[in-house]
């Protein structure tokens, strides 16, 4: 499985930063988040990209369904962005959270959602992938919790068209999880890893650690999503104020060394025992 | 359904000043802590539970099996401890973190430890609850994330013997959530109310609110949980500085307020609308 660098990992890198930092790093692709892509312009990205011959791995992102406003419009923007961007013109759809206290209707609304972009996405050849967020982001971020769920609200459209992102951070929990990637298998449109490390710190949104450094199984995986049949790149994305704070080689060639191992875990740190709370 | 307040909601109060809170606020019922209890002694917190007429409706807690040292001979004091406090005869089972990356491991030793615990508690009239904990808390306090979960792990005793607690901030988010406490049944040996406020403090585990100020459709969880034939207690189980720092009697008397309307949302508090993170 080939590494793609998740632009959020280094996220003061500009575009052209983040493409050099691959390039200098072997890194042979990337994933792009919408804002600094609009920064640094849609067409010049895509020119960029295509002439350090990198693949986009992902754009992050779409979603936010579940408001009053479904965010239609600003959805197939997303998708015509993804489509320009070429690689393997995935979107990545973070659902949005409950904006009231009737989750069932926010869930309701990431269906009829789909009903009206998955055509679109199709005609644009972009993979939809829905990402099934942990259950401490329902309220707030992402309606939708478990891979199960997000399998079944993916089932009724073509795996080539709507498939899911399988997230180590959001699924490493879920007792199903053997299950719903074995049952995932080609609609699994992205891998993303990075770790759990205890304890979460002030913003949860930020408490993810390098991929090897805390209780997350990611070479049982890693294993789960090959054997699904994914051949994708392995994504890593890490929101970390630390890891912020890093020279961008210095993250990169982190990153590569770990994905070299296969992503074990990171036992010379001394994290080969992790803390339990009594 | 009878409102039990849970002695940690006021955690900074004694023994006797939460039963004296109790019955000055006219709540039937109360949910009490091993630490708390011991320190005033367990047949004087008997003695004195009875002589004000209240029921203890559980005793926190069991568990953190998962451990390599499952706690057996701690968790064999528990129950002997639940039982000379009558009322339900409910022990709360915390089933502990991952204490390395084998998640299917630590959870295989919550089954074992079961095994040994079940007939303990059957002979000794206590009621086991196991309480599936929110996915946030799996790293490093409680591997059974899903009431389905629980309910597999409890299936192969009695219901009378092992049972699960619903607990609404653990649950809350579950996508199975109808269907799971129907089963539940007459496993539900504790119903345990809260609220997910927004955004989460730096500590998660204090991240509660009070009933009604959050997220969580109560009125709705409230229903299932009576539909699923469940005729015991609603104990409010909060933790949270802010409710600590104020004074008992009027934490409690919010409580039967709010106890009182249902757990309908608190409208007048600017909660009708809640904040989703674009």
């Amino acid at each position: 499985m080939k590494l793609s660098l998740n632009q959020a990992t280094v996220k003061r890198a500009s575009v052209p930063e983040v493409v050099d930092v691959c390039v200098r790093n072997g890194i042979p692709a990337v994933g792009l988040w919408r804002d600094p892509v609009a920064e640094y312009g849609l067409e010049r990205t895509a020119a960029l990209v295509a002439s350090a011959g990198l693949e986009v791995s992902s754009l992050c992102r779409g979603g936010f369904f579940t408001g009053l406003d479904q965010r239609l419009d600003d959805n197939r923007r997303a998708i015509d962005e993804t489509a320009a961007l070429g690689g393997s013109s995935v979107l990545v759809l973070v659902p949005g959270g409950v904006p009231d206290r009737d989750l069932v209707a926010a869930r309701a609304r990431v269906a009829s959602a789909l009903e009206v972009l998955a055509p679109y996405a199709e005609a644009a050849g972009v993979r939809l992938a829905l990402e099934p967020m942990h259950p401490m982001f329902c309220a707030d971020r992402g309606v939708v919790s478990t891979l199960a769920q997000a399998l079944d609200l993916a089932e009724p459209y073509p795996s080539s068209v709507v498939g899911v992102v399988v997230d180590a951070l959001h699924v490493w929990w879920d007792p199903a999880l053997a299950v719903e990637v074995k049952r995932a298998g080609p609609r699994i449109h992205s891998y993303q890893v990075c770790d759990w490390v205890t304890p979460l710190p002030a913003d949860v949104l930020l408490g993810r650690g390098l991929p090897g450094d805390g209780h997350i199984d990611l070479v049982g995986l890693t294993s789960l999503v090959t054997d699904a049949g994914y051949t994708g790149y392995v994504e890593v994305e890490v929101f970390n104020e630390d890891v912020w704070a890093r020279p961008y080689d210095s993250v990169a060639a982190d990153l590569v060394r770990r994905h070299e191992s296969g992503w074990k875990p990171v036992v010379d740190g001394g994290h080969d025992r992790l803390p339990v709370t009594p």
